[in-house]
């Protein structure tokens, strides 16, 4: 049971497109360069952050990737359903009504979701209510350090 | 990222034994018809669910499998954690200090965790409190229908 690596590369990448906002876009090949990850692999990452309006990205020589909204707008939530594929942790399979133990049931019985998928539910929403209240402005702020190791290396790469 | 089948399973068998409480040790050849299983994939369980000392299983022709304490005693948090392999849904691999980006860092940047790191282990951190807050006896008592069903069907079964 464990979360996609694009989840992580991902808001990395967040995080440091916020960083260097005000020099945006960022070509794909300098992201590439700067996570030293494949490009293709990285771009489909960006393509799904893309499509879920948490990044936009811009044609041509001077194009690149940047973020679609304020970095207090997005929460690291947000990035996690854009870039794992299914976000439910636990799957009912309704055991409750297989085999001998589920003969001669009430038809009523069964409406409601069994009492087991209903607790796995509840503590989804606790890890997701948790990652709902963080923002990647949250992530930036938290790390100074690591703003200014990116300005300064960005700085460097592009200069 | 889904957590094994075996938990269903897990939760289920604790929740019958429980049930069962005055009928047990059940065989598990009556487990794996109450739930159409396999027995040998149903037994691996059983095995892992008694190795975290939640169940416990007595020799010979009478013999099977009982809970090993009082159903109020066992969280649903424990039965997770003893069939499930890895309980973090999040592995950091570090990712802030690969590539360009992550060159020329202080020695110290990187003895702190990394934020996206911590966010992630407060999600997970509230989705095991909330699976520690409820135990195999509050989903029996959830399930009035399901005891009665379970007792009335395990008497024809033992006729």
């Amino acid at each position: 049971m464990r979360m996609s690596e694009g989840v992580e590369w991902g808001l990395h990448c967040c995080v440091t497109l916020g960083w260097l906002d005000d020099r945006a876009p960022v070509s794909i090949r300098r992201l590439a360069l700067w996570f030293d990850l494949p490009q293709e692999y990285l771009k489909k990452r960006l393509q799904a952050l893309a499509r879920a309006g948490i990044l936009t990205s811009a044609p041509g020589v001077r194009g690149g990737w940047s973020l679609a909204r304020p970095p207090e707008k997005i929460t690291v939530m947000e990035v996690v359903a854009a870039l794992e594929d299914g976000l439910d942790l636990f799957c009912c399979t309704e055991v409750r009504q297989k085999g001998a133990g589920g003969e001669g049931a009430a038809p009523s019985e069964f409406a409601k979701p069994c009492g087991i998928s209903s607790v796995m539910r509840r503590a989804e929403l606790a890890w997701r209510r948790e990652l709902a209240s963080h923002t990647v402005a949250d992530l930036m702020e938290r790390s100074p350090q690591g703003a200014e190791r990116t300005r300064r290396n960005y700085l460097r790469m592009t200069g």
